[in-house]
């Protein structure tokens, strides 16, 4: 498909959508001839349109609704756009007495404003006008094709503002086809049984108190073992491309972000401390200020370079309260970051390692193989508006093409697209419902380092700033947990699986033999289960498969006399007798 | 010995310090009959006096002063008391023109006030007198085998207030023999050697900085390896014990501590924490609130319990600023802590096995074996100013009292010594200094569920509220750092050992051997830095042996010859060739 073709589908779609939302005002102002019009944007994957009614409207209205917007469809109308001069407009829409689209058309600083009829094509007679620009489509017979649906209602305030009149939005949503809708309205079904807060709660990973607040998880048992996996397998990784881990506080005198420049960035987003004795501290919302002082506690030399950092650790943001929600937007963001400090003749294989390790990362968790990569440089037009010297640029993001080429990226260029302080990497993936994950990047910096004045000793004896590289991987774990829950739908590879093994002895005769299983498993650190509830076989085995555990040990007599287990894996049932030493290997080996 | 002896020796070495203070205050006057005498009270180890005196004092002074002391010792004076009516204490106060002695006196509520003489015994003469309650030794005699040092000068205002006059305080060391003295200030030089601030830096394990703030540690890669592999030391001893990793915020709103109680314990000490968004939020002092929130999530039954919770998180406390220092008081404090939430039934055992738990961490460390215990039980003449049932207390204290019995742990019992909310057993050791360590505890803990409403379900289907048991094994991660450094003198052993092995290749050309042989240790997960320097091997071997670094390879013709590798051990020196597998395995068993 060629990208223009691409760009006139989207156009097409989009006034597919925005035909739609007059579609539905005609249809309410059939069915509520009093009705006032607001406004009916499009939207992601629909549109909406504000309406004050005289009454409240109830689920069963929307099919009424979608009915007569059908109607209107399958008839044969046109789309007829005409213009009036601003005074004979607004004289017009008092005569037909919508008061909000008054509103809007005193705002409007044109001489002509733009309406679009609705038009029966048999009678010529208007069934439905209204104040828009358009653009629409020409006839309703392009609609019969499309998928709609009317999702639902809710309520919004005109123009957003709680001091305006309380109106009445109904959302809907259109595809070119209904079978995109279909597609859509699976993903949306599969999406909510995905959801991490509802398997959050049911797989008891992590939990909210109103004690403690919005926004601030506690992680459970259960939800602990995924980040401290997590955090193995990265930290595993970096080690092996040669970073060191650090530990340091998650408070700071301000003055350590003045010079970063994050006081300024984040603002109001800073979490303010202060005690009888401590005055002007806060929490950090970023882990690389502290980071430098690391670097700068001695003297370095061009010998000791690249020093490469590493850390897990909390960060805090005040968040908008209504934007707190589940995992994806919390206050305590455990964040796992790293930086490089290195010579310029050193940027290339520190950008080329971290890209190694997010490839290395991802591969396991088994997003590698659709991995889209961008190199953001920046606007050449605009040199002035980035720090740093042209030709460290130059090199920089030639070093960066070069590592796609390299390794085969295929980074597609994105002008303009750097940061202030240096040109990037993005990668993006998708997870298992086909939604874009964008956390990874490496990120070339000049800035930091000099705003710090950090410097190292080169050959000649002289005092230069090093440079840092930046990298993400996982990005937070909160927000990384939230894609896994989903990504998994809660039934979590056996090396990120909560629980392990859950043991089911058929009866209470099993119980002894059982803790024997369960002993040896525990003391090869397997994390296991056992159920000796006095509960049928069928039910422990149900609730085994509701927790979505990878592997269930059945124990009967048939088990206790071979001195064996019976496994049974999630999703594909008995898989016959087992020692319990090959059970341990198995999951070892995994 | 009895315990009346070490009382009556200990009443004899703090009345020898007194009197010493006051040879010291005759010998002062003796060098500058217009010196000012302020007070001269006994300290740990000593005492010290402060004077107004004409000049500053210089070093060389304290060596004058002090054998002034030794010829009144070594002369025949005896101490002789008497007391003077008020009046006549202040008017002979005013002759002598001792005007903070006037100032003292005028306080006293007493018709009389004491005086001490120090008179030759020959001659009848007085050659000192000063206003002292006593008591005294009775004769300098008594005085002559003692211990005595002037140890240092500085600077005191006068009763300790900035609007006094500043006075100068000698302090004096005091042992009842020289052979103590001698002890003593061979272990301070030796503890100054071990100062964990001063090994801190050399051996580059933390930093402090400037913008950052006082208090706030920041760990660099080695710091972060010995505080890694303490948490995975005793996460891994508490796992076996049954015990679950959860991971809470360090924020949370103050009605939290409310409930707990910690908004009154700490006032003052806690970090109140704004934003825009967020008022009334304070950081962490303490963990256990917040575990108690992830048991308060969803329903329990006693089947469930014990449930046992471990976090090693930050806690933060806002400590005067003139108490900050080192690693040992720090705001930014690293807590290994953890709880069990059980039944009446289930305290002994799991109190038994936090001491189990205790026992094993400090076996590994080697300091389990001196180990020292007390049993801390109710002030049973006031029960009333406790938590919880007699009845609950007796239980509880007794179980305590029964694990000590069968562990063989001799626990002394402190009566009154309990804490309001339940009784305890606290662990005792010593340093490789001989000085106290106390830091680990067993608590129980009665109060805190009954406060958050915590509750199961018993076997009636009754609410019950559950039991807390808190234990702390190594408590804080920097000080126990500190006392790690100080306790190794920063010769850790393997395990903990920031850099286990440096390898030293004697010259250029083994360079690329020695490259091979790290990279191998290096897969294995050793801890392995190589001085590729072009350096002599002798000077590489002293600087490795500076960083007390347990294994040092050193790489020449020979070892390159025969693919081996010369191992040194740190203290030990050289110890012949081996193979690289050799050393590895030896590193593992560790």
């Amino acid at each position: 498909m060629t990208e223009e073709k691409i760009k006139k589908e989207k156009t097409s779609i989009e006034t597919v959508r925005h035909s739609l939302s007059h579609v539905l005002a005609a249809a309410v102002l059939e069915m509520f001839p009093e009705a006032k019009l607001g406004i009916g944007p499009n939207i992601e994957n629909g549109f909406y349109y504000d309406f004050d009614l005289p009454r409240n409207l109830v689920p069963e209205d929307l099919k009424v609704l979608q009915e007569k917007m059908k109607a209107i469809i399958m008839g044969d109308y046109i789309f007829e756009k005409r213009e009036e001069p601003k005074k004979e407009a607004i004289a017009y829409l008092k005569k037909i007495d919508q008061n909000y689209k008054i509103e809007l058309a005193e705002e409007l600083e044109t001489d002509k404003i733009g309406f679009y009829d609705i038009k029966d094509v048999k009678s010529g007679k208007i069934i439905f006008t209204d104040m828009c620009a358009g653009p629409h489509v020409e006839s309703t017979r392009e609609l019969r094709s499309v998928g709609l649906k009317l999702e639902k209602n809710a309520s919004a305030y005109w123009r957003g503002s709680e001091k305006n009149k309380m109106l009445q939005r109904i959302y809907g949503l259109a595809f070119e086809t209904r079978d995109e809708l279909k597609d859509y309205e699976n993903m949306m079904i599969e999406a909510a049984k995905r959801d991490h807060r509802k398997l959050g709660k049911e797989l008891d990973l992590f939990v909210f108190s109103d004690l403690v607040g919005p926004g601030l998880p506690l992680f459970t048992p259960k939800g602990t073992v995924i980040k401290e996996e997590l955090q193995k397998k990265v930290e595993g990784i970096c080690r092996k491309y040669g970073f060191q881990k650090v530990m340091t506080p998650h408070l700071t005198k301000i003055d350590l972000y003045k010079i970063s420049g994050h006081a300024d960035k984040f603002g109001d987003e800073l979490f303010r401390v202060s005690s009888i004795h401590n005055q002007d501290y806060v929490m950090k919302p970023v882990q690389c200020p502290h980071q430098t002082q690391i670097y700068a506690s001695r003297p370095r030399s061009y010998r000791d370079l690249p020093i490469r950092y590493m850390e897990s650790e909390k960060q805090y943001r005040a968040e908008r309260p209504g934007e707190i929600g589940g995992l994806n937007r919390v206050i305590a963001i455990t964040c796992e970051d790293g930086h490089t400090f290195c010579r310029v003749d050193q940027i290339k294989e520190e950008a080329r390692r971290m890209v190694e390790i997010i490839k290395d990362f991802y591969t396991e968790i088994g997003m590698w193989e659709n991995a889209k990569v961008s190199l953001s440089v920046r606007d050449y037009a605009h040199p002035e508006k980035y720090i740093g010297e042209p030709a460290d640029w130059d090199l920089c993001e030639q070093m960066l093409q070069d590592i796609s080429d390299e390794m085969g990226l295929k980074a597609v260029k994105n002008e303009g697209e750097a940061a202030l302080y240096g040109p990037k990497l993005d990668f993006m993936f998708k997870d298992a419902m086909g939604r874009d994950v964008q956390i990874p990047t490496v990120q070339l910096d000049f800035a930091t380092p000099k705003r710090f004045g950090l410097t190292y000793i080169d050959e000649n004896g002289a005092q230069v700033p090093p440079v840092m590289v930046h990298r993400a991987i996982l990005g937070s774990y909160e927000r990384f947990m939230a894609l896994l829950i989903e990504h998994f739908a809660g039934a979590f590879p056996l090396w990120l699986a909560p629980v392990q093994v859950k043991i089911l002895p058929i009866a209470d005769r099993h119980f002894d033999y059982a803790k024997k299983v369960y002993d040896t498993l525990f003391d090869a650190e397997v994390r296991v289960e056992l159920d000796d509830r006095t509960e049928s076989v069928g039910k422990k085995i149900r609730e085994a498969e509701m927790q979505k555990i990878p592997f269930m040990l059945v124990i009967g007599d048939k088990e206790v006399e071979a001195g064996m287990v019976a496994l049974r894996k999630y999703k594909e049932g008995d898989l016959g007798q087992f020692e319990v030493k090959e059970i341990i290997d198995q999951i070892k080996k995994k």
